[in-house]
C-alpha cells in the first residue's frame, strides 16, 4: 500500500461532519458501494460519469467500451473519483440545520490504461472476484475480441479525502424549547432485492452461495 | 420550460441500453433521487462533490456552505450535475455481458449564484417543499447570518444526456447452451428505513403527514 497526500479539500468543520484521511476509512467507503462518478476534464468542461469501481489495494480500477471518447481521453489525466452513500436526511428545528447523513470519498489520481490482454483480464478477474468470488470460474471466458471492446483505466490514489456525517440533527439550543416540529432522522437504506432468474437458464440451475451472501451499502 | 440541446455525448449502443433525451425522462430521474455529484473544474482539475439537488422547471439547485472554495469558484462555470440510480447487476453467462441496470443523467449548464435573501429564501423553500411538503410552515425561519453562511446555486439545464438500462442479460446465442451457470438479475433497492426520532424532541410530538409519504429511488 503506498502512502498519499493527505488533502485538506473541501473540509467541512460541522457538528458530527469530519473529514476522515486514513487508508482504512477510505477504503471501507470504496468497498462498501461499487458505484462510482468519475469526473474528468475533456477541453475544459467537467464530465461526470456513473461506473462501477473496483479496488486492488490503493489502485482503483473502472471500465467502459473502447468506443469511449471520454475513456480514452482520460488517459494520463487527472481524474476525481467519488463514491458516495446517502445515509439518511437529518430534520431539524431550523431549515439551516438540515442536513445530511452520508458517507463520502473524493480520491484523485492520473487514469492509466490498463495494456492489452493480461493486465486487462486480471483487472476484470478482480472485479468478479470482488463482487461475486467464484463466478469467474463458472462463465466462459472473454473473446480476444470482447477484450478488445473493454477498456479497463485504473488509478493509483494520489490524494483522498472521506467525509462522514452520522446521528441526528444538532438544533441551536433555546429551538429545543421553541420550535414544535418532529425531529430526527429519515434513514434510507440500500440492499439487495430478490433474485430476478433468467427465464432462458436451465431449469434446475442452483443459486450460487455468493449471491446469498452479497451486501451493499 | 426552455428547451434545450440535445446531447449525443456518450451515446451507447447496447441491448437494453439506451441514451434518452426527452425533458421527461431526464426530470423523472432527477426527481426520483435528491443526491447527485457536481463535477467542476478548478485550474484544470476535475472535482466530483456529492450533494443534494432539486429541480424548479429546467433549474436544478444544489448548496452548501458559503465557506467551500468550490462553490465560490463554480460561478460562471460550466458544470456537469450527475444523478445516478444504481438498480441492479446484471449477471450474463460471460464475463463480457455482465452489465448493471441503472437510470442515471448527466447534465451540463452555468453555475450560476442565487443572490442575496430572497431568491436564495425562494430556492430553499423549494427545497424544502419537494423533499417535505409543508415543512416550511413548521421550522423556524432562517436567521439573516444563516443565510449569509448559505450558498445556493443553480444551473439551468443547457444540454443533459439520460440513460437507462433496465432487464435481464442478453447473452451470446451459443452461451444459452453451452455455459451452466446461474444467470439474471440481483436488483439494488433503495428505500427508507424505520424513522429515528431525536431523544430530545417533545414527548407526543406526531409524526407528520410528509414522512409517511416520502419515496425514494
Amino acid at each position: 500500500m503506498s502512502s498519499y497526500e493527505i488533502s485538506d479539500r473541501n473540509k467541512v468543520k460541522r457538528a458530527h461532519q469530519r473529514g476522515h484521511y486514513d487508508h482504512k476509512t477510505v477504503y471501507e467507503i470504496l468497498d462498501s458501494m461499487p458505484m462510482c462518478h468519475v469526473g474528468y476534464v475533456i477541453d475544459g468542461a467537467p464530465y461526470v460519469t456513473p461506473t462501477l469501481q473496483w479496488r486492488d489495494g490503493n489502485r482503483v480500477y473502472w471500465h467502459g467500451s473502447s468506443a469511449s471518447r471520454m475513456l480514452r481521453q482520460a488517459v494520463g489525466q487527472t481524474v476525481c473519483l467519488t463514491v458516495s452513500l446517502l445515509d439518511g436526511f437529518v430534520l431539524a428545528r431550523s431549515p439551516f440545520h438540515h442536513s445530511a447523513n452520508y458517507r463520502s470519498v473524493m480520491a484523485w489520481g492520473t487514469a492509466m490504461q490498463a495494456d492489452e490482454s493480461e493486465a486487462k483480464e486480471k483487472a476484470l478477474h478482480i472485479m468478479m472476484e470482488q463482487y461475486f468470488p467464484g463466478r469467474w470460474e463458472e462463465v466462459r471466458g472473454n473473446t480476444d475480441q470482447e477484450m478488445k471492446a473493454t477498456t479497463v483505466l485504473y488509478m493509483d490514489i494520489e490524494q483522498a479525502s472521506a467525509k462522514i456525517r452520522m446521528g441526528g440533527p444538532i438544533d441551536d439550543e433555546e429551538d429545543y424549547e421553541a420550535v414544535d416540529c418532529w425531529a430526527g432522522v429519515l434513514p434510507v437504506m440500500s440492499g439487495y432485492g430478490p433474485l430476478q432468474p433468467d427465464p432462458l437458464m436451465k431449469p434446475g440451475t442452483p443459486v450460487p452461495d455468493y449471491l446469498r451472501k452479497v451486501r451493499i451499502g
